[in-house]
Formats: C-alpha cells, sequence, structure tokens
C-alpha cells in the first residue's frame, strides 16, 4: 500500500482502534486430531468476534517469506516490510531494552570459537552461559575508542550487543561473521564512502577485543553483523494521523512500537494488566497495540497444548476490550509459529476486524479455515492499518 | 515476488520438489450440465491430492490478462513475466526445436500478399498450406547477407521462422508488419543506436525476399515481427538453488525450461513415459518440471468431451508422481483454455499443493469451484515457486 496515498486521504475524529496482535497466531494441524491450535483451542469469545465482523488471512511478507518479528509487526502497522527494513543490530538493541538513540550504531554480536591460526572454528563459541557471556561484555566495556562511547550488552548466551554512539558515525559497514568455519574473521568494509571512518572504529574495536579475548577458549574472539542505526521509518501520527499506543510486554515489540512513532505505555506482564493499561488510557490516544506472546513462545518450544492453552488464555481478554467499544477491533498476528515446526512459519495468518461498517462474512470460528472463507481473502498484512482507518471512517474519498 | 529477496533466502537441502503442468487446465461450465471440464472428468487422483494438499487458483499475469504459453509457464516457474518477457521470434524458434544459440537474431515471419502497388491484401496470404510455405523457405535460404548465417524454416501455414546468425547482431529492430491492410511493410528501423547494423542486414534480406516472392501470389511478400535475442534470465540454480530438470514432450515447453536453465530430459512422448523419465533421474534433480499438453488441445479444439477425457488421462499418472515421495507436489495449469472459447482465456487456474507442511484446506475436490474456497485464495502464479521452497524448507527466515 503506497503511504503517500494513505497519507493524502487520511482525516481525523474521535473514533478508537484497536489491534490485537497474537504473536505466532496461525498454525498447523496435528495429524491425530487435523486440527489446529486454533481449532483445538476453546477460542469462544475469539469465534464470536469472527461470525461478528469480516475474516481473512494476512501474508505478512510475502509468499513463502517467513518473516522474523520486526517485518511482521512493520506488516500490520502498515509498512511495508521488503521497502522498511530494519537493520540487526537495531532489533538486538531493541530487544533487550537498551536506550537506542538516533545516530548510534548497532551490531549483533557473537561470541565465536577461533583456532591458534585465527580460523573460525565455532560460530557459537559453544553457546556459553549468558554469565559467561556477560562477564566477557564487561570486561570488552573496558575498550576505548577515540572520540565514541561503547556500550557491549549480553543478549543470550553467546549472543550479545554493542552500540558505538558519536556524532559522525555512520551505516554501511559491512558484517565481519564469515558465515562459515575453517577462515578467519572478515574485517569491517566500508560499503559506502562515508562509512569509512565508522569502519575504522570497528576494526580497531575487534581488534583491541581480539586481545581482551585471547585465551578466554571457546570464546577467545567475536563477529559482529547487522551494524545499523535507527531507521527513519515515517512515523504513525505524520502518515496515518493517529495518536498511537503500545501496550506490550516485551522490549522487541515496545521497540518496534517506537520505530513507528508509538508512545510505549508502561503496563504489568498480565494480559488483564495490559486490558487495565488499555482502559487507563482509553481517552489518550487513537490507535492502541496490544501485544500477547505467549503464544509464538509455546509454539517455538514446539508444545502445541501450551499454545492452545496460551490462545484460551488470550482469548478471555477479548470482552473486556470489546466492552470499551473500540470503533475497530482487530486481531492478527505477526506470522504463524506452528507447534509442529517449533518455529516461525510462512503460512498465512488468521485475522478478522469488527467494525459497525465491516460487512461481515460467513465465516462464524477464529481459525485457519475460517478465515481462509472469510470476506477479506488472502491478502497482504499491509492492508490491515488502510482497513482500520476506512472502518474508522478516518479516510476520504480517492478521486471525484 | 522479488527475486533478490528470495535469492538472499533460499538454502539448499535433499528435498524434491515436482511440478506437473496441465497446459490449459482451466475451463468454463456448459450451459447444459453447469459442469467445467474439470468438474466433468473423473479425476479421483487428482481430487484425492486436492483433499491432502491446499488449494488455490492462480492469476498467471494479471486479471483479465489471457497469456500465452510463454508468460504462462515462467509465471509458474517463479519469474514476473511481464518483467521478463521472450521476444515472439525466440518464442518461435523454442516452438520448432530450433537450436536458437546466444547472439542469434530470431524473428517471426508471415508470407503475406500484396498488391501491385505494394500494399497489403492479405496479412496471412490465404493461410497458404505449409508445404507451399516450406518450399518458400527453402527458396529464402539462397538470400546472401555479407557475414551472417541465416536460417529460414517453416511453422505452420504461412508462418515461418526467420534467424541471423553473426558477431554483432542487437536488438532494437522494430517489425515490418503494419498490423493493418492497405499500407506497404514497414522497413525495419533501428529502436536503439546500437540496432543500425542488424536493421540495415534485416532490410537487406526483405529486399532479397522480395524479389524472390515477386509473383508468388498469394504468397508473394513477408512480414517480420517480434525480432529477439536469447534471453538472460536468471537461472533456477542461481536463483532458487534448484537443480532443475524439465520433462516435456513438445519443443516450446522444452525450450521454456532451456530458458530459466533447466536440463532438459530425453523422454517418451506418453505420460507414462515421462514418468518412467522422473524415476530414472530422481536423485539428479532437485526440482522437476513435467509437462502435459493434451488438455490444451483439446480445448483449443473447442472439444469439451475430448479435454475432459485427455484430464482423465492425465490423472492416472498422479498416484505414481506421489508414490516417489517428492516433498512438494504441485499441480497447475499455465493458463485456462475452455472448450467454450477454444482458445487459452484469462480464467484463473486450479491449483494444488501438497507438502507436509502445506496446512490442508477444506477443498474436497480438484475443479474452479473448489480451489476458489482454497487455503491459497485466489493468487498470482508466480508464487507457486517461493511457495513450494518455503514447503521444502528450503526458505529461512527473513528478518529478525
Amino acid at each position: 500500500m503506497d503511504l503517500d496515498l494513505i497519507r493524502e486521504l487520511v482525516v481525523k475524529n474521535d473514533s478508537k482502534i484497536v489491534l490485537l496482535v497474537i504473536d505466532g497466531l496461525g498454525g498447523l494441524p496435528t495429524e491425530e486430531t487435523g486440527r489446529t491450535e486454533l481449532e483445538a483451542a476453546n477460542t469462544r469469545h475469539l469465534d464470536r468476534l469472527a461470525a461478528d465482523g469480516i475474516c481473512g488471512l494476512t501474508v505478512p511478507v510475502g509468499p513463502g517469506i517467513t518473516p522474523g518479528s520486526g517485518p511482521g509487526h512493520l506488516a500490520l502497522f502498515g509498512y511495508d516490510p521488503i521497502k522498511y527494513q530494519v537493520g540487526r543490530g537495531v532489533l538486538e538493541a531493541l530487544g533487550i531494552d537498551f536506550d537506542l538513540r538516533h545516530g548510534d550504531v548497532a551490531a549483533r554480536g557473537n561470541f565465536c570459537t577461533v583456532d591458534k591460526d585465527g580460523l573460525v572454528t565455532d560460530r557459537r563459541a559453544g553457546r556459553i552461559s549468558t554469565e559467561t557471556s556477560a562477564a566477557l561484555c564487561r570486561d570488552l566495556r573496558g575498550i576505548t575508542l577515540p572520540s565514541v562511547d561503547l556500550f557491549v550488552e549480553p543478549v543470550r548466551e553467546h549472543r550479545f550487543l554493542l552500540v558505538l554512539r558519536g556524532d559522525a558515525l555512520a551505516e554501511g559497514v559491512s558484517d565481519t561473521d564469515p558465515q562459515r568455519l575453517g577462515v578467519p574473521p572478515l574485517p569491517a568494509e566500508p560499503e559506502r564512502p562515508e562509512a569509512k571512518e565508522t569502519v575504522r572504529l570497528v576494526n580497531e574495536f575487534v581488534g583491541q577485543a581480539r586481545e581482551r579475548l585471547d585465551g578466554k577458549h571457546p570464546a577467545n574472539m567475536l563477529l559482529l553483523r547487522g551494524l545499523s542505526k535507527w531507521p527513519q521509518l515515517p512515523q504513525m501520527a505524520e502518515v496515518f494521523g493517529l495518536r498511537a499506543a503500545a501496550i506490550a510486554v516485551y522490549p522487541m515489540y515496545r521497540g518496534l512500537a517506537k520505530l513507528v512513532g508509538m508512545t510505549v505505555l508502561p503496563t504489568g506482564a498480565r494480559p488483564e494488566d495490559q486490558v487495565a493499561t488499555l482502559k487507563e488510557n482509553w481517552d489518550k490516544f487513537d490507535f492502541f497495540f496490544v501485544h500477547y506472546k505467549t503464544t509464538d513462545s509455546r509454539g517455538e518450544d514446539g508444545n502445541f497444548d501450551a499454545k492452545v492453552a496460551a490462545l484460551e488464555e488470550v482469548d478471555t481478554i477479548v470482552p473486556a476490550i470489546r466492552g470499551l467499544g473500540p470503533d475497530v477491533f482487530m486481531v492478527g498476528g505477526d506470522h504463524s509459529t506452528p507447534a509442529l515446526l517449533a518455529g516461525h512459519s510462512w503460512h498465512p495468518v488468521p485475522f478478522v476486524l469488527y467494525s459497525r461498517w465491516c460487512r461481515r462474512d460467513r465465516a462464524e470460528m477464529f481459525d485457519e479455515n475460517q478465515c481462509a472463507l472469510g470476506g477479506l481473502g488472502v491478502f497482504p498484512a499491509t492492508a490491515a492499518l488502510p482497513l482500520a482507518l476506512a472502518n474508522a471512517r478516518r479516510l476520504t474519498k480517492f478521486g471525484a
């Protein structure tokens, strides 16, 4: 969807839009029952919403493409995830709630193992514990570089975050991770002329790190990927005319919401805490992004029954949200996470939109098969936000 | 779908993908029965596949666009048929199994009739017989041009193929066919500066041909269209990471497969011969394109019952293909050829994909109406190949 077109048509009014993202929502049927997680779950409130609303299946990025959390959410926020790509370094920073600032360069780091000739023998340093990693990070903070501040934060196991903060840092620094074994780490290279000085600093950091890590086998070296700056995404207030707020527990989703200009509201961790936050802030915003994570986590665990239970949990907050009387209430997912695959997948994701003007379809249950037959069909996830604006009567006529 | 994105995400594994193309698959219902060819046919193996798999309708090029064989197949191979256009001259060469080489310029030729003032009175020379055309082609081979070799091959009735072979030939030569009557054939003109010398050679050929055809009424002149060279398409091995093989009987489809880098396997003409070829080569390739032609031919004949019989014939090879245990088995068509229209049509085409991870839908029969309700919806044919890669677990995650 062309954001320039939407921007031209947007008008403001007093309507309220709620987007409930059930992370990793879509699933796959088990062989025994032929039922997906959603089909197995007793989600009577979501089913009622599907019966009252219009349903479909969203394609997050493109046919066959399995999205990460970043692209999956940006699409639901109305942004083409191929056009607006967010670097891995930035996503890593968002994921640990690091206070990344405009101008910072962030990198995803791996501790790795090199042999006596400096050749990589394990890109993940035997998946050292997060505690070991944290101690190494503390040591690396002792590195000094001219005219930049430096942050090294543990993430999980062998993964860490490196952030350089300075006045003249540039994107366009290549990865040092060779992505294979038996070769030395790559020197960072400038992918654009203006990145030369940043490359020099990154290589200086890596050089000093090599000395500090020497003898710390298996974590005796490090690799950097996805060096990137806070991306300049069009902001939701400017493009969609929405005062948007995020009610999310996990850092990654709060961070993604910040990228598009949402106000991140402090909230408790339970779904009912999130609903309370929604109620308290109902008058202050036009658009609310409510994020529920457990479905994805249990899907990633490969635990079908636990994912079913998570679906039943998130189902319980649906009546309270409907009770607030949103003009538009959408429920969808950033991607599928079938328990059978124990990971994200490419399968289109169930979606329902309810509004007074939605044109109810024949779908009576909120699941993959009924949504496939819904009035929205199989459609790009980027269409959800324009549809919400239309149903909220926030888009004027195009052309005379 | 953006091939650059797919290329970045592709990984290799041992999976096998089979694409069975039933040419001209889609149809239209007769008034008497209300049934399409597929609905009238007893295709129980395809129905079983539809019940086990996920179905949809493919749009080969765009809504309302009736595709030729070239665009219809390129789309199923994953290539945007609007972006990757293959010249008519090249398609004519592929269609008669001419050994076209890189650097050759090929043109589709028509014998035509001109009056005493040189104005075109019949663009098809009264559809002279193929034998008459062949004799004229033999005569035209006597034409000599400086520094190029020249091939003139009959195709069917008034149609023939012209190929120039030389070191410095260029594309960008305009058609000589004025596409209307009462005007003279057009001189070839350069559409780009580098085509000037090729234009000179083409006009020299046309001039000599005019003299040789003088008095051969009704075929006393010729018209050339679609002068083109072997196109530089991204190759399947490079873009999709697939060792791809084609098992097709007709030259056009073997040629289209060659354009995208498939290995064309020698095969017998009967469907069971093609299955035998598939079996023999099972271990040597990752992707197999199996082409079945008769459905299209009988559709073009306007023979509903014969198209039904052809559908029942191709249905018989489905179990043997499934028996090989492909990780992904797709059945689709390059376009519809409804017997009622006796030609290609724009109607979306039934499609089914079976894999362990396909997420079976409610479609129970392989026909236009059930596929319209399938889990894939109505979708661009170019999505078939990315979906196959995803189902074969050959695509990694996009973004973090």
